[in-house]
This record gives structure tokens, C-alpha cells and sequence, in this order.
């Protein structure tokens, strides 16, 4: 049997600086993530096609690790799409890794689970060469207090205080596997895994952790505030340049294989 | 006695990004970090003064402990310069610290030393987020090699080899106190320290390192371009936006004392 000239689907990993984009989704008006890289893929294979990712990022939200998938007739390689797109897409994005998709797999649907991170830079000063990619915190922060209601989320639980409200889904229950704080020299980073995430969910979960560790939140209110799924009972929505979406997961990834 | 009024020199040290830096030095046209920092007193205090820098880096490169100083007759306490500078600087540039300047201090003749280091990204594809601080490498790179190179630097040695043509010198000799490798995931950093640099001399030893790495040159012909004080001996001058000023040193450092 020969695939070639079949139509195929290709599954791509990336990476981005969300700084200059409007997210990931196409706009009517506006730099994405998905146009430059439907744009890459025209380009490369002469296709008008669909990229679609794992997690439509806000904008100023970075990807170390977002997937994305695609169906193409070009009888291009997989492999070779990296260097094909990299040469098409501007300098704040790229692909790592490019790879024929599992049978059946769709890169949002298929996921079982992604990773965020989000840094806090713990300094009195600006500091120019993080300012992208960290929020800065200049005030002592009670981390204790922190890691003990990160700690709550995991588990299944209804995240409607933790969602903005103009999330639509049908479900707001998602089930957390990890949600924890990292000391890493100078910066605080709080690492969440879980089968999905509403909107703005890390963003609000990290506001409200910040609350917490200012002092103006006690364990009790967060505990609370998980409890009553009202978004006005959690913090502020905190900013989009801290976070990134590092990696997403799949059940037999062909990734892991090498 | 009271000093207030009285001139005082003051010691900053500076975070930047270089990338959108002519350098560290004012130029006829151009923006710089000096002309910018310049800018930031005048708006503060009034004054037209000269700050002097350390290192006069070139353009692309960056600061994590850029130290500088310049003479004010403002009452200002010298703590406040860091708030009140960084209100007036630019993104890419912040004053980290701000202290009295010891007697007879000054920024770039008192160093005893200055650390650099050059960050060499192992990557077959481009990473956008690290893209501005970073020479990215996809060959695989005889790190063994490399470091027997590096440590040929220690000591008193004559780097004219490994200096720009351009350089402006009495005595091309440099005591070097530490040239090594480390592995930092997925990244290998030159770190070195000495009690003084001649133009482009990380960036040469980083470009001749590198042709060891590639197996383009041996250990032998390294230990020999060193020896023969030839600019054309040595490898080309690697690219300025992976190499960053760590820091400066001074006898009696005010800040190790908090």
C-alpha cells in the first residue's frame, strides 16, 4: 500500500512568543498563532487549509509545547514540514517536532491532559530580561499559605469560580492532577495539569493564589471560594505574560517513542 | 557634617535586554543604554551629566549586572534612584540597585573583574523564546573538545588572537580566573571571568570554541592560536545576542553587605 498523494494528517508541536499575537485563533482583524501557521502551510504545500490546535491560547500567552494538527495531500515528508514551516513562520513562532498523526487523533479532542505554567519573578525591581515572559511580584508573598490552597485543586471539582464568564462549555467540572508551586531561584512558578481548563481558568487560579499570598485572602476563603462556583468569590484575572501552556499529553503518544 | 547638596557618586547596577540596543555607548545616532540611562537622570535630577559603564557592551548584548556611576548634586536618597530611573527608562532597561559609591570608586577602573556568559542553545529547530538570548546550534558538538579549549584560557596569557582587529590597547595580556562549559539543559554556557576583556574577545573565544565543537579545529591548532597572537589564527566572532554581562566585581563591593 502507498499513502503518498493520500490525504494524511500531520501532527505538529510548538512553540511561540504570545507577546505580538492575538492568541492563537484566527480573527477577523489581527496577528494568531493559527493564521501564520495556516499561512506557513499555504505556502509550503499550496493548501488553503485548517490548522487546529490543542488549546486556543489568549493573547500574550506563550507555547513551549502546543500541538496542532492538519490534513494534507503534499507528499512531503512529515519530517521535513519543520524546516519547511520554520523557513515560512515569523521569528516568534516555530515548529519543534512534526510527525505523521496516530489513526483517529485530533489534536484538541484527543488530549488527555495539558500542562501550564506560570511565573511570578520575586523582585523589587523591573527586570528588562523577563518582563515578557514573568509577572512581577515586589511584595513578601506567604508561599506556605499558597502551596496549601494550590494543593485543593486537585481533584475533581466544579471550576465556575475559576472560569471567566464568558466561558461556554457544558461542563465546568475538570479533574486536576497537579497544581503546585516551584521555587525556582528568583522566581515562583505554579505548575497545573489537568484534563482541561475553562477560560481563563490558570490565569484566575493564579490571581486568586496571589490574593492568598499577599495576605488578603485566608485558606478558608479559597476553600470557599472553590466551593460556592461564583466567579466574584475568587481574585482577579492575572495577567496573560506569565503564563505558558508547556505541554500537552496524549494516550500512546508518538511523540514519547521518539 | 551633612553631605546633602554636596556631590556624591553613585553606583547603579543595570539589567538590559540589548537587542534593541546600539550598545552600551552614546553614539552621534542611535539608541543606546547609556544615552537612554542619561536621559532617565536628566528627567529625575535636572542634571546633564556622563554616567560611566563598566563594560562598554556591544550591540545585542546583554546585562544581568551591568554597574555604572555618575556624580549628582540631587538630595534624592540614593535608594530612590531605583524608582525614580526605572520610571523613566525604557522596557528593556532597569537600574536593579542604586548605593553611595565607595570613596574613589569608579565603575569601569575599579572592576577587578567581570563575568560574561554565552549561551549556546542545542536545537535542530529555531526556539522563539529563546531567539533573542541565544546562539542556537543543530550540530552535535564535541563538548570533550571544547572544554580542554576553554581551559587553556586560565591564567596570564596575550589575547590579541582572540581580539578585534579594532581593539585600542596598551598590553593585549588579560588574567583569565575561569573558562568553562556547563550543561543546562538543553543548553551549553560559556562561562568567563577576568579582570578585563579586549573587543569582541567573548564572542571570538566563543566562535573558536565553537569549530572545536564542529571537529574543525583541533585542540593542537586552539592551544596554537592562543600562542601565535594572530586575530586570523583564532575562528570567526560569534553573533552578539547569546552573551550576556553576569557581572562586575570591585574590592570591597558595597553590595555584598546587603
Amino acid at each position: 500500500m502507498n499513502y503518498i498523494h493520500d490525504m494524511r494528517r500531520l501532527m505538529l508541536t510548538l512553540e511561540y512568543d504570545g507577546t505580538d499575537f492575538l492568541g492563537w485563533q484566527v480573527q477577523a482583524e489581527g496577528r494568531t498563532v493559527q493564521g501564520v501557521l495556516e499561512d506557513a502551510v499555504r505556502r509550503t504545500t499550496g493548501e488553503e487549509l485548517r490548522v487546529t490546535g490543542a488549546s486556543r491560547t489568549d493573547s500574550g500567552v506563550h507555547a513551549e509545547g502546543q500541538v496542532a494538527h492538519f490534513d494534507t495531500e503534499s507528499d512531503l515528508g512529515a519530517d521535513r514540514f519543520v524546516p519547511a514551516l520554520n523557513y515560512w513562520l515569523p521569528a516568534d513562532a516555530a515548529v519543534l517536532d512534526s510527525r505523521q498523526a496516530p489513526a483517529g487523533f485530533d489534536a484538541r479532542y484527543s488530549a488527555s491532559s495539558k500542562l501550564y505554567r506560570y511565573r511570578i519573578l520575586r523582585s523589587a525591581a523591573r527586570r528588562p530580561l523577563r518582563e515578557r515572559f514573568t509577572l512581577r511580584e515586589w511584595r513578601d508573598m506567604d508561599v506556605g499559605a499558597m502551596r496549601e490552597c494550590a494543593a485543593m485543586l486537585v481533584g475533581e471539582h466544579d471550576f465556575t469560580s475559576f472560569a471567566s464568564e464568558h466561558t461556554e462549555t457544558e461542563s465546568n467540572v475538570r479533574r486536576v492532577t497537579r497544581s503546585e508551586l516551584a521555587e525556582a531561584g528568583d522566581e515562583l512558578h505554579y505548575l497545573v495539569e489537568a484534563n482541561g481548563f475553562l477560560y481563563n481558568m490558570v490565569r484566575i487560579i493564579v490571581g486568586t493564589l496571589l490574593e492568598v499570598g499577599r495576605g488578603k485572602m485566608a485558606a478558608g476563603e479559597f476553600a470557599r471560594a472553590l466551593e460556592v462556583c461564583r466567579r466574584d468569590a475568587a481574585g482577579p484575572t492575572a495577567p496573560a505574560r506569565g503564563l505558558a501552556l508547556v505541554n500537552v499529553t496524549y494516550p500512546d503518544d508518538p511523540r514519547r517513542s521518539g
